[in-house]
């Protein structure tokens, strides 16, 4: 998949041991950065007072050892973002905000399902706005609920009850840190334990990199506080449904981390497992396209008992800005992230697996690259159905104009890629890659069936005046 | 005077001749730089929409040709800010925040009564703070009038009503460029013209600098209309009373300024004048500390009939980041502002003249470096009265406690510093920096009277709590 | 391996068909990234005129689109260097000088047998340097024997006679670009073809990379000349013999290179057959130390029967600065750059193939991540031999007192990184790597034969004294 | 006179008092600033190794706190040089180079008279160069000498007397810190001493920045060594003949320095006196242009009886990178460097002051801002004689025919700047700015006689090949 997604990653720890809060921070978010490269920032609560330092750029580029330092405190809240469309440096977060009670910051990933419909309510209230980002009319609702309850978690949870839309969160007050999930959950939001420490985070990859062990996730609806006593729930809103999305396990996750108990890469290799069964092909060897289409690569060949290889070599320093090469070169064969293993494929028959197709502007010229390099037939195979409908959720997809899928058949976008064959992964072989869930998912992208309702005329963008940008 | 005042700069254009509107304010806010060099930031309207950029730094540090190209736009505001105490960079303005009626660019200089008290009152309303500036405080009160009112104008003409407090300010929305002064006036604001472009500025050296000419002053709680008609004004608040405050005169703004008709040179003259005949001293040559003493010292030259001459010459790449000497260093005479000019001191009775004292931390050092250039009396002659009294309007005082000459009696002060005569311009003279003016100035800070009321237990700095901070 | 290796990238192009020089440059070097992360460079030749722009960084961090824009010319050559020590900002390559004859640009990989003794002969002779670079001895000899050869080419074929060691190198003269590796052919250096214009570097990836075609390798001991006339060459110090470094093959180079006619890919994965062969183990799973590791690993499996798979997931933003952990960071299991991927290890016995053991310092943490994740055994398995000698020629080896296989016998080391067991590759095994080779490899770092006299007393490090050093 | 002077400033100091040579050379070169904007650079000497930092920019920004820790040292040398040619940051000095005797740092200001022929002779025998400084050409003749020497100072006194041309250095050879200017003294260098510990400075502002005492100036062709016995000399170079730059009393210097025993400032004022008499005018105000006017001003002011003022104010802030305005902005009057003080002004005719003119583009603009400002008349008067001829050591002149002074008489350029008068200082009066002196002065570029034969042909720009550049 391109770069469309616009995820965003979440970390909190309320310390009981005396680590060091914003290192431990700053080393999960590393962990997470898959979720976000844009802009990444780390809030620290020091005594009830909360210092924050965040801005645009990868971790290692917004934060160093001088800024760490200072980010000294006993609980943090870290957040790394991605977003497709500029956004102002404001939009990095968490979001910091005084209120009637005190200061909060806020770390959110995302989205509500009317964003124009509340900033209009909010306003007409008396609302000032100086970012794009949800967060905003969360900290609003927030202090708005927070003035007629008693304590910040019965706010928050009257706002779930009232904000539609699929989102994760974290909120830390001057005493304490509370992780949230809409009703639904379409986004993860996973529990850890260090020593006496309780940690949130939105994969347990970045668990693991710090050394914290996996505790459970937070249910859909639930409310988890971790304070000085340890942590308590409130599960009032939770309803047992959910709807997570499922492009998690596809595509947005780490396959090393484990998402609602199932492991990612597990469920990326029954995809392969599926795709192979319905989709069989003869062949000499099964590649992916690094890194999305690997796992699900190797569960192909597993399946088919063609054998997996390496054909695809990928620049491993590819991840920083990087002066694109013009169309005009990129016509004249110039690649920079991604080169042909010829030793691997010359005279063979190659089955070459990805994870989903959106605009599927780069299926044809990677395969005119594995034919020059001496492949014989190619063989594409799409691990995920064919994208068809909008997500208003998480997902940042461009105008449903712009997908392969909606636009051509896929006779068409087998012969315009080039393939020799071309097959997506069936809508009812979905259910096989995280087997006996129970719970749904949200597969909106592939049927269109919303478990939310979309306000009417409720553009894809859904904050798409460009209200105020910032010019670097 | 040290670096304790917290003044800004404010610029604004609204272009009816096809100039570029940011290179002028950019321009312009570097004639500015004096009165602010932690921030700055231009914001432009581009048909509608309002771009801007911003960032911690001087003018010429924050704004490259590249970012300037971007800001393109019919109008635009900008602004410099000083500030004494840490700020997040969230401060930096122009604010720029959407509401009911779509987006407002606010650039602000001054300082409002009770800024805790309004806060509390937006607070219990549901407002949340994301910054730790006043501008915040009175974008919100214009959004909110602005659902009860017609015109953006008629919101901030209820503002200026409601809101005490000594201010400046330029609000630019989608199609009009406003300024304000509060209605006591405390800080200048002047109107310009460039063909049939019309232009506010802090000072009119900002004018001169872009070739623009002076019109006048905005009155003091007038409310100044700019638009693709012309200009039109809205006088209700204006009472005809004046609370200018007086080191806009002594110590901020630019010699070559005219304020409310008075050139600041000259009232700076006028003080040397009343100097030297309330503090006569036999002396050889009259010398001003640089820069903010020369021309009061130039005045005291000419009334005493001593000769003028340059007595310390001042490093002109002071202004920049820079490392400061140790404590143990400066016990060594490592002094990298100011040396002293031997040959023009060898042997003479100096007049040493200053504009102001605070803490008086440095001028034991300045006069023992005279001495040692050979001077063998040094008489200290300041061009304002003693600062006894805090200023909550605009200027940074440190606690009372701090104000030398709170601590000492002017005996102990000579004493302290090693000068052989030591006077203080007289409260009475005051009236002598502008001749004929009738209208008033803000003279509380040596007299302890303040023409608006402040809160009780109102402490020096309003915003005491490190909300939140920014660590680089 | 972890990062011992002193390696450096080359690439240079002499267009003859309107190709932006720098851009293609710039693409290339970012595709030879691996070979050194310290110091980027360009240097063009516009019209006999040589401009150039380094520094150290990463190639996207050390040129912008505007100074890419200013590198215009015909020619171009590109360097990318590592460095275990701290190296002054002067040691960036290309090295420009100015010479009897013009000015000179070069790009060298490699080190000379003797740096110490080649200086003291210059330097007697009233040379001067002002890096630590081999390449500026180099520039001296070439000098030298410019002023008594007609041409650069004849000068060059002097100095590789003259100048012992192991090295490829650039020279970019005003019309001309030449190629050279020492008569022993210690580092790579292919030929590459686009359109009607030649093409040099480091590896076949950085054809690739931009689109050109592999011709052939320069020879070892050969002289290839590109200039506006197309390519000739001199072969006056081929002797047919080769001491091509096989750490290329083992580690350097990236897997879809080929040298000199052999696939890296392959090279890797025919150690780990042979490894398979002579060194089987009883398990269930085989897996590769990402990145280094996985073609072995794939070998491995292949021979072995065993399923390969994958069991370690790699942060993929690796590669740039970044606060490491502490010692007791570390200690508490944070760990940044790997984590186990425990659904597919659990209860598997593991064969984990890693490609070289030098300090063996990660081990040991590596095989306690996997049994943490559930894996029962852990059988290691290294796809070169023991590590026992220094190397002088390229590879920057600590004391040999710090290299594991010199301290501890296989038994220790194996109980030291409580492995279940270790085998290395035999030294009669690495011709398997490039099967039908007839001429030899340099192996010395195995084995102790030298190809080249060693001078007596040299230290590993040549040129140990910091002469002088930049602080940043 | 506008930016067209190629100077350095240089600083040495041997510590026997444990003082922190990094930090005072800082303070030092920030006193010496107005020498040279371009670059910085200091070296220090850590127990007889030499390391250094030094990179494009001012000193406060080439240097932080963490730099200036990492240079400790016994000795150190700094260096700021101004360059009007873009130049290779290689350039940037002091010039680290290591010889058969060890390593040597050089800081140098001046020119020699034939830098091609000497690079061609050193070229010839081998040498190659790799910036496009006179520093390397030095270097190679020490390290020359230096092999049939016993000592560096033996070596740099046979340099001293081979090689023409007008320059002042230091050279930091492990134990020692060794002055020299060369035999006719073109440039300045004094001596200093801070309790036991000697420093030389280019000016004596330097010293008095860190509280050192002045102690006499280097003689012409006097080499002074500073080790841990103290100062000797070596004084077989010394002539007793002096070609000092005039323009350094007239512009270059700090008016608080002292040269040779003259205070700049008074020598400046003389100039003043000498105009006043051979060009009086009739008029009511002398203003100076700042800063480099105003002393000149000051002593017209006294000698002609008309009252000295403040006409122009400087903007403070310039002297760091800026967008300056398009030639369309200049046009439509915007002006950031300079504001005429209306106030001072109105009705008055005024005496201009400034040191010199060169080309003379911005005296009609200035001349037109005054008037506009209300001066009624404008009498120009130039406190150097017609600047007619180039200059070939240490001032950096455009070709001859950018000469206002050689294209146009003065009537001519009377007209041009639209003045009332224009009048320059009598070169029969340039000996009177330091009364008594006998030695003489280089006073070439009034005269046109050098004091050094100049090579036929010789360019005005000596290095003119665009060698190598670098772009950023």
């Amino acid at each position: 998949m391109s770069k469309l997604h616009e995820e965003c990653g979440l970390f909190g720890i309320y310390d009981r041991d005396g680590f060091d809060c914003a290192h431990l921070t700053y080393y999960a978010l590393f962990a997470l950065q898959h979720r976000g490269q844009e802009s990444a920032g780390i809030a620290v609560n020091d005594d009830g007072v909360i210092i924050y330092h965040k801005d645009k750029g990868l971790v290692p580029d917004v934060f160093n050892e001088v800024v760490l330092q200072h980010l000294k405190g006993r609980a943090a809240i870290g957040h790394v973002r991605y977003s497709a469309s500029d956004k102002v440096r404001e939009d990095a977060q968490p979001l910091v905000t005084r209120y009637k009670k005190g200061t909060l910051a806020t770390a959110y990933n995302g989205a509500i399902a009317d964003p124009i419909g509340e900033r209009t309510k909010l306003e007409s209230d008396g609302a000032i706005f100086q970012t794009s980002s949800d967060t905003e009319i969360i900290n609003y609702y927030l202090a708005r609920e927070r003035i007629r309850t008693h304590t910040i978690e019965e706010a928050l949870s009257n706002v779930l009850k009232k904000l539609k839309g699929g989102y994760s969160l974290l909120v830390m007050s001057p005493r304490k840190l509370i992780a949230a999930r809409d009703p639904l959950g379409y986004r993860p939001l996973c529990i850890g334990k260090k020593q006496n420490t309780y940690i949130f985070a939105s994969e347990t990859c970045a668990l693991d990199a710090i050394g914290a062990d996996y505790v459970r996730d937070v249910e859909p609806g639930e409310i988890v506080i971790a304070d000085e006593n340890g942590l308590h729930s409130i599960t009032e809103n939770c309803s047992g449904k959910s709807a997570l999305c499922i492009f998690e396990y596809i595509y947005f996750a780490r396959p090393d981390s484990v998402i609602e108990g199932t492991s990612v890469y597990e469920a990326r290799v029954h995809a392969g497992h599926a795709l192979a069964k319905s989709a069989p092909v003869d062949a000499d060897l099964v590649i992916g396209v690094p890194d999305s289409g690997l796992c699900a690569a190797i569960g192909y060949a597993e399946e088919s008992g063609i054998p997996y290889g390496t054909g695809l070599i990928k620049n491993r320093y590819i991840g920083r800005t990087f002066i694109q090469p013009s169309q005009d070169m990129r016509e004249k064969s110039v690649d920079i992230k991604l080169n042909a293993l010829a030793a691997n494929l010359r005279g063979k028959r190659v089955v070459l697996v990805d994870d989903s197709i959106v605009r599927g502007t780069t299926c044809h010229k990677l395969i005119k690259m594995l034919k020059k390099a001496g492949a014989t037939e190619v063989h594409m195979r799409i691990s995920s159905p064919l994208f068809l409908w909008p997500c208003y959720f998480g997902t940042d997809i461009p105008s449903r104009d712009e997908l392969a899928a909606y636009k051509y058949s896929e006779e068409e976008m087998c012969k315009n890629f080039g393939a020799d064959s071309l097959a997506f992964l069936r809508i009812e072989d979905l259910a096989s890659l995280v087997p006996g869930r129970e719970k749904g998912f949200c597969e909106a992208c592939f049927t269109g069936k919303y478990d939310i309702e979309i306000p009417q005329n409720r553009s894809l963008k859904s904050f798409q005046e460009r209200r105020f940008s910032e010019n670097e």
